[in-house]
């Protein structure tokens, strides 16, 4: 009795377990946790949209690890740990086999953090998910504003490549079909660097995470610290993942490797600052976490952002962050 | 330039405000709040869709308050107190007048029981809003699961006048010009009961907000109780308010008072239970808050919900909860 199923037994069906830290979970008017004392709480909110954030025809089930994983991003650029999220659904019908795939996408990203779900709301409507995730910070948290002239700028892991595969599924780029399977994973599949963020509070002096490609997000950063920064192009060249697979020549259009390490989005990286004379302590975080880390630039006091070519030539970056209410 | 206004503008110019019980509100990759020690943290959870919680020429500003009045009744419910929220938008174009009358509403309300915006997201999208919600419980949360057999049974204010103005207003009812003003604001403006809710905590034995329809929550409350209940139709009947107006005769087709408290939904009142040893202190609860509470019957060992008429003939009571999916 598939259309008899309401919103109630929706939720107790595929998203209801017994609480574990919480003392209320999903099913009273409000779920009830109680942080331990001397931590802050970590609190972040992303909304996607089909047609926007993800295509119409994703997997559910990668569906579900991505509207979580964006989520735990955030929490990780603050270094907290995962504690809970609220799940907000509304969905055009009732179909029981994408719940199920979306539930287990989601609930296995979840339990890999111990993240627990406690509260959620389920409704009707055009495909949109809606997460509120809820960290818990040790000690003073990691903020966009930390970053001081001479600090050196680091990122985790790669970039660009998820740019690639959505311009690709969105028919604006052909690529070879090993290379989209490649880049299709880092779109769909992100990985939240939460063990980074632990490892780096304390020591790093900013962080931010990558969501909307890296030249805009560090802009936000800069901002934010009232600081520039000069990056080194070869450096960020090498961030490209798929530069070194074998079919890289059969991309076409051609694209240049600098422009989709800068213009990126959906990367779910962290950018990140501390002083030179922790770059052994920031080592030791990138091992300890085993996730590989780049220093790609310095801090400066001359706001903006520059980078150095491969030539030695400084020049002005202009590539602006995706957003999504200019971006068509 | 509207066009060009992005998204970090956007939360910048309409939501923004210092940060001042969070340590760090909007503009970071996550708000940064700190609980007070030995208190618990009440959560909840709403998404509202265009078409399906508001008709799509709602005013604004109307739209702005009943958001957050919808969350903030489910603190109420638990005898939470306010503290802060995170607001997700998903909106189809940028309209500079809609924000500025959206936000003015929100933040009012916001402003009224000092809950902090604390973070949140827009995007592009159908009219979406989903609203999280965090409150403070010192001591014990009110729960639906802890009405006791013996227990009276109270609601607050009235039920069934939102449910008038909402099916006038989508052409299934006439309603005389006066009666669709006093409902169509029980509608559209409803006041969450955080005052009650506090003045209840320590006393009440079990709580839950009325949004679905009394019959259908009080439902739920049974059910996380494991007991059932029995109503007094004629106190029921007496709490349509607009049974009382002087046009209410003149409403076509005629509707029947009962079915419409027992159906409602949108009431965003509370439902109630205590032992009948607390009326004196439920009678204070209801005066401090300044708040109506009408005592409707009382908590039975007998599972189901039934109802004594005015004749004294007890009958089970079959009106379903409102039911995003069922209903068309």
């Amino acid at each position: 009795m598939l259309e008899a199923m309401g919103e109630f037994d929706l939720i107790a069906r595929y998203f209801s377990r017994a609480p574990r830290r919480a003392l209320v979970g999903v099913g009273d008017d409000c779920a009830l946790i109680e942080p331990k004392p001397g931590t802050q709480m970590a609190i972040s909110c992303d909304m996607l949209v089909a047609g926007r954030h993800f295509l119409d025809n994703v997997a559910p089930r990668k569906l579900g690890h991505k509207a979580l994983a964006v989520n735990l991003s955030d929490l990780a650029a603050c270094g907290a740990k995962p504690l809970a999220f609220t799940l907000a659904l509304s969905l055009p019908s009732l179909d029981e086999g994408w719940l199920a795939e979306f539930s287990t996408g989601l609930m296995r990203l979840a339990d890999a953090h111990d993240c627990e779900l406690i509260g959620g709301d389920t409704t009707a409507g055009p495909l949109n998910l809606c997460i509120t995730v809820f960290g818990e910070v040790q000690g003073s948290a990691l903020l966009r504003s930390g970053a001081r002239a001479g600090d050196d700028l680091y990122v985790s892991g790669h970039l660009g490549d998820a740019r690639l595969a959505l311009r690709a599924l969105t028919g604006r780029l052909h690529l070879p079909p090993d290379l989209l399977t490649q880049t299709r994973d880092r779109l769909e599949q992100p990985e939240p660097r939460i063990a980074l963020g632990l490892a780096l509070r304390g020591w790093a002096s900013a962080a931010i995470d990558l969501s909307d490609g890296l030249a805009g997000d560090l802009g936000h950063m800069l901002k934010a610290s009232g600081v520039g920064a000069t990056l080194e192009g070869p450096t960020l060249t090498g961030l490209l993942q798929a530069q070194s697979h074998p079919q890289w020549s059969q991309i076409s259009p051609p694209v240049q490797a600098l422009d989709e390490v800068l213009a990126g989005g959906d990367d779910y990286e962290l950018a990140f600052t501390a002083p030179p004379a922790l770059r052994d302590r920031i080592d030791q975080a990138a091992k300890s976490s085993q996730t590989p880390v780049t220093r790609i630039g310095r801090i400066d006091t001359q706001t903006g952002l520059r980078l150095i070519d491969a030539e030695g030539r400084t020049q002005p970056v202009t590539q602006l962050s995706f957003d999504h209410f200019k971006a068509g």
